[in-house]
């Protein structure tokens, strides 16, 4: 699970080991947000359990891609900086890339479909502009394409072979996984003086959040069950855990965007395989309740895919009573009209 | 400002001193939420402002209000505890009276009216219930009226009188703004470390948690400028500053259902009179355009009382250019359906 000890440059046989997330905490200190961890008593009664919920609705752009991308960038060479950075992304991973690369004073490229709603697309043009108080220094740009008749990737490969840029895939990659990771990290050190999770919910897309997570947690408690948490549409894990390879599903039709991957990473998988106790799903109108509940109870607005793991727990698809368990809450960037609608549609709680 | 060192016991010229919010801060250790403080590098870029904003929608029961209730009701002689509290109210006051009630195992009666929106009701209700593991304790009840027809002070005046209770108002209690104080107390110890803050805004309905905090953040600073918010449609507090008296005003139109004041307390006023710097306004469009950037960049749910003094900061009634501005945000309980039209009904923020 670490780099092995005659060869400590090289990876060991998964893509991390603790040590390469306790570095990327070192990194982030002072840059990302250590966000707070919530609890809340009408959650424990309902639950019989000890809930903590980490809060990346409140980390830096709004989601735990921050810790990744940035983990990611700030290892570049200094070569790697001069030339930049390059991702494609409509969601969360574009913004993270982009204010990284801004805060490190490098050029970025973000590739989005001409048709990304125009709130990302301003948010994202906004986190290339210039530091305030920063002058000189280069600034990103968004490159648009047509998603019926454009590929991104080979828009990406031109782009980034023209211009010696690196590519940073949203969740594939060692150091945007170890950058995922330092989240666990937190909530444990948060959380110690509780005593020990038992349990740990941890939303999954491409496997970044959990695989990082999960090394933190086994690491730091090796008793702990750490649980991924899928769309009921999307549970391409689910099979790829069951197959023991990675299954290719359909786009996922979904509310939670940040989940509708149609396949985890070739360095996702194996950390999954070896560090996860098993993979539940939900459906959406559960996540719509659990966006509710955050709503109407913890009074935070939580995004449909960062309402995964409390999903789990409300509906009971996880029994956690007389445990203490830790939730990742993984982002709270939604479009305020979608938000709204899918609130106004939404049950009023029993309890 | 103080009680005069000669008679401790006495009430001093003001209603409450410094030694009354530190003691109330004593009795609410372990029991209120030290709630957090959280700062956005989008807002401070927005006002150019350095600004703390006090999350009171993460209090217990969702509001600030369980701090003043709670510190009244502790301060019972044990022959009040036995005959217990009665408080009339719709709003936040009921369940904070219910449910510090609750926790001091104490009888309650809470007066709301017949049409009392079902989720009021029923949260009220539910702090009533025996706290899980407790038995054999006394459990309040909720007394309904018909606000076209009946009067519910003389309900409550009946029922105290029957029973005994002892009657808590909203904010025209020292004990209720000592409590409230405890919010703008431990904003201060939170942001120690900025420096001492240059402004402090505070929404205002009866003026018990101005009263408190402006005690509170004048005794810890006295530089401070204390800074009231009120709704535009319900500036009584405006106008008693002006008149040098209790101004009393209809039963103002505005969604900030909290402020829907009619006049201030004849405790509360002269301590606005000497401890704070002036009110401003601020109209219902300006509340609705406050809680959009809460959700949208906050993540953070918040009522539409409790955003009076970041929409104050938002729209440039009050400069802050250049300051340390803490923001008392003071609840969060808004029924969702209603919440999500407000959302709805939002324009985008334009920055």
């Amino acid at each position: 699970m670490s780099t092995a000890p005659q060869r400590p440059a090289a990876p060991g046989p998964l893509a991390i080991g603790f040590d390469d997330i306790r570095a990327a905490a070192g990194r982030l200190a002072g840059v990302a947000h250590r966000t707070p961890v919530l609890q809340s008593r009408t959650l424990d009664a309902l639950t019989g359990a000890q809930v903590f919920l980490k809060c990346e609705n409140l980390q830096r752009m709004g989601a735990f891609k921050f810790r990744g991308a940035y983990n990611a960038l700030a290892r570049f060479s200094a070569e790697q900086r001069r030339a930049g950075v390059i991702a494609f992304s409509s969601g969360n991973h574009a913004q993270a890339v982009a204010l990284s690369a801004r805060l490190l004073g490098m050029p970025a490229v973000i590739v989005m479909p001409q048709d990304s709603p125009a709130a990302k697309l301003a948010a994202t043009r906004g986190y290339l502009q210039p530091v305030p108080g920063q002058t000189g220094q280069p600034v990103g740009e968004v490159v648009l394409y047509d998603r019926y008749t454009e590929d991104r990737e080979a828009i990406g490969r031109r782009i980034a072979a023209e211009r010696g840029m690196t590519l940073i895939p949203p969740y594939d990659h060692p150091d945007v996984m170890a950058g995922q990771g330092t989240a666990a990290l937190e909530l444990i050190e948060q959380t110690a003086a509780f005593g020990p999770l038992d349990l740990l919910l941890v939303c999954v897309g491409g496997g970044g959040l959990i695989a990082g997570c999960a090394v933190a947690a086994r690491h730091l408690n090796p008793a702990v069950r750490v649980i991924g948490v899928e769309p009921e549409a999307g549970n391409d894990v689910q099979q790829s855990l069951a197959q023991g390879r990675i299954v290719h599903i359909d786009t996922p039709r979904t509310i939670a965007d940040g989940a509708q991957t149609q396949h985890c990473g070739t360095l996702t998988f194996p950390v999954i395989q070896q560090a996860v106790a098993g993979i539940v799903t939900v459906s959406d109108a559960q996540l719509v309740q659990a966006m509710r509940f955050a709503a109407e109870r913890l009074k935070q607005v939580i995004e449909p895919t960062g309402g995964l793991g409390l999903a789990a727990l409300l509906s009971g698809v996880v029994p956690a009573r007389g445990q203490r368990v830790g939730v990742l809450v993984s982002g709270g960037n939604v479009d305020i009209a979608r938000y709204a609608a899918l609130l106004a549609d939404s049950p009023p709680l029993s309890a």
